[in-house]
């Protein structure tokens, strides 16, 4: 399998998606711009989602269900949102066999629908803070599309809350940025930077979009992760109105927030080789696969119940939920149509962390041989002390993958002073560019359609430094974040 | 609240609608027949996922997700299933500003979808059986809606497999039929006939269908679950072949098997009263409530330091998988706008199992007040020993709900042999009613055209019997289970 992967240096793109078609973890569909996510890689998505989900009823949010239609005249509510969103819009116009009279949306997001309850539900601020969030599909009618990355139609979750006071929402919005990041970083190993959007990158709708921005290998920025403090627009929109502490009356201050399937596609580019993906280990839904080896049906019997017994020990072994959220996950590869080595390359394209190999003479000698995915490491361990190294090369593997992919970002950040050297970085280094610029929208256009470099992020932390914006020339108060991006 | 819930015995439908109102399970929504799942109806869900998700697992399925959208030819490739689901399809005609060349459908249910994909995937035995589930939203365009029980769009979970031979198929259709009897059982405690659909009322394109039955407190049936036989209808139409083991080809034996959010109404109408909602409580999201009950601020301290130690005890009690399938949940109300009256009727609608009553006299005495939503019983227990009372009456609780549910689904069928007393029991009692049928679909279709009920199951193990049919007096083999239903 793994010779058939197209090397990164020769094309990042193929790569990318081989590394989709070997590890079965996305097919395409009949459907254009669809995709089917298969088991390998929903069981990623459902590890992100119960790690989200414990994160987001943490931090005081309760799950709801909101309908996928959405009345078309609700999205022209909000000027922006329709703006932003009509081109990408799916349409019913038909249903039980009859033109219906209003054309209903299916949700490209669900700011519109949700206010629409919100109105009703909402009269005092005894019912504020009102917290929550949704895991649903979404469609978008993207042009041009790509695994993961981009599709159609996808999976996320969107939390919306609503508060009082303009103070209130925007704590909201950067607690789950900070949320984002923690499970970016922590879960992911994808470090991100934590910025706000500029005004023509922000959400169609909000105040202010906060991000988290994810450097690929390829030396493309991801946006992996969005929290938007949408002020009262949406509020004033449907009449989400309440009777404030003084007696008086005032619009709910909203915020949104959100991730998708899209981080599927992050963790891939982050941490895969040639050889296949990479998972880091408090994502794998395996982390250990054990390739039992034996010719004789005498050796068969001996390896198996060896095999049967390690794994076992594997899955009983003590782990605290700061280290994998979980027992360790053990798979046996039972298959005897496959040989030995065919295994390991297969399981090598799969991810899984840690591979475990054991035939007679090893039994023999009562030790195993340990494989890492991520090194290639090979070592022998005395069989009882495979549960307790695996665990530790876990997590050390999870970590391993995050310093590595800070690194690779840290060498892949580039201060320029010049449009000429922007340019040049861009094309010959890629990665982040850290730039003056002016503030001005006209400017950030000019340089996005001269180079096709956006602003990634002002980050939350960004140092102020006296400028010149390297496309104006015109002062500037502060660096910001340019990539080109998927 | 509880006084505003109309009584049963004056409205059964009025106070269905009630309790979903006033225990905030769902709300109606802009869209026309579709609802708004809130946080306490969607938190019943969850669990139900959750038992249903690892069962799955735990008999070799794994979650997958496929495009919602159907490309409207495919469902015209099986003959049955286009009949019987385009009555009901909502069509996308326009996406991101253009008129589409082909229609897409909003799935109904997703065989031909699915079989597009298997066709790829399946070429051997090898692969072969391939066991999916998928949790999804549907839609179906009702006439008639009804939050839970028929809404446009639903969510539910859709299990879909391939496998070599018919036999394999038949034993993979009655193994998920069982897994919905064992949830329905004895985690809903919702007793369940086990049964086949006539020819008529099968799912459109199957060979067989499979379901189980509960009776809900008016005396109407509700198919609470189905597991069809798929035959190689689907294959067939969707050239889903594979190379078998003495080198033939054939079509995949194919089933699908789905349970949806119409279990929540089913939870409600088998077991809630007159003053709420009653959950059952291995799937309550909140088992324990604890009423600290004060005047004066040190009363206030002491009652609330004493209720938050009661709480980390009861959650950190001891508790088996077999009994309560995780920890006991606990919330303390700590709103100070409301009278602790007030809360019991309340917590009482939200259907919350056993309330904790504490104030300082009691603290006074090392006891509390414990009382059982089920049977609103009250007792005095010593504060130490109010974790080990609860456990044990949580479980008590789970097993008299089901008793009583028994009981009462036993005593609602009624053996008949004439039409006259047949007629004569749907209207003045209702529940199952328990007569020879000749085996035709005309008479089936007559009787229901004449009385509204309809067969709805053949149980598994139904008894031969010799008599003639109450409807045409032809012969008969065996009584089916008629009721009118939901």
């Amino acid at each position: 399998m793994a010779d058939k992967i197209t090397p990164r240096s020769k094309d990042f793109s193929e790569w990318y998606l081989d590394i989709i078609q070997h590890a079965k973890l996305a097919d395409y569909s009949p459907v254009k711009g669809c995709m089917v996510i298969r088991p390998n890689g929903y069981s990623i998505w459902e590890k992100m989602q119960r790690v989200l989900d414990r994160k987001f009823k943490e931090t005081g949010h309760k799950n709801a269900y909101f309908p996928m239609f959405i009345p078309e005249s609700f999205i022209h509510k909000e000027a922006q949102h329709v703006e932003g969103f009509s081109p990408e819009l799916a349409i019913v116009t038909h249903a039980g066999g009859k033109k219906l009279e209003e054309p209903l949306v299916v949700r490209p997001t669900s700011e519109t629908i949700i206010n629409s309850m919100f109105a009703k539900w909402i009269q005092s601020y005894r019912d504020l803070p009102l917290l929550l969030n949704q895991w649903a599909n979404v469609v978008r009618w993207e042009m041009r599309t790509r695994p993961f990355l981009r599709t159609t139609e996808f999976l996320w979750q969107e939390g919306h809350t609503c508060h009082e006071t303009e103070k209130d929402a925007e704590e909201e919005t950067l607690k789950m940025l900070e949320v984002y990041r923690d499970f970016a970083e922590n879960y992911m190993a994808m470090p991100v930077f934590c910025g706000r959007k500029t005004d023509s990158e922000k959400f169609a709708g909000a105040l202010r979009t906060y991000c988290i921005e994810a450097l690929m290998q390829d030396g493309k920025a991801l946006q992996a992760g969005t929290s938007h403090n949408l002020g009262q627009n949406f509020a004033r929109a449907f009449g989400t109105e309440f009777q404030t502490r003084d007696g008086g009356r005032d619009f709910a201050w909203q915020t949104s927030w959100g991730v998708s399937t899209r981080l599927v596609g992050g963790l891939i580019m982050t941490h895969s080789d040639d050889k296949g993906l990479i998972v880091p280990p408090r994502l794998a839904p395996i982390h250990v696969v054990i390739v039992p080896i034996f010719k004789t049906p005498e050796e068969k019997d001996l390896v198996l119940s060896k095999a049967k017994l390690l794994a076992d020990s594997l899955k009983a072994w003590p782990t605290q939920k700061a280290q994998l959220d979980g027992p360790i996950s053990v798979h046996v590869d039972l298959d005897e149509t496959k040989s030995p080595g065919w295994k390991f390359a297969e399981w090598e394209v799969q991810g899984v962390p840690l591979r475990v190999e054991l035939g007679p003479k090893d039994i023999a000698k009562n030790q195993a041989v340990l494989a890492r995915r991520d090194t290639g490491e090979k070592m022998f361990v005395p069989i009882p002390d495979v549960p307790g190294k695996c665990l530790d090369l876990l997590l050390e593997i999870q970590e391993s993958l995050f310093r590595k992919a800070v690194e690779f970002r840290n060498q892949n950040i580039t201060k320029v002073d010049s449009y000429e050297d922007f340019k040049k970085v861009l094309d010959e280094k890629g990665g982040f560019v850290n730039a003056h610029w002016d503030g001005s929208a006209e400017t950030e256009k000019l340089i996005k359609e001269e180079t096709k470099a956006t602003i990634r992020c002002i980050p939350l932390d960004n140092p102020k430094e006296e400028g010149k914006c390297i496309r104006s020339g015109k002062p500037s108060a502060q660096r910001v974040l340019f990539a080109r991006s998927y």
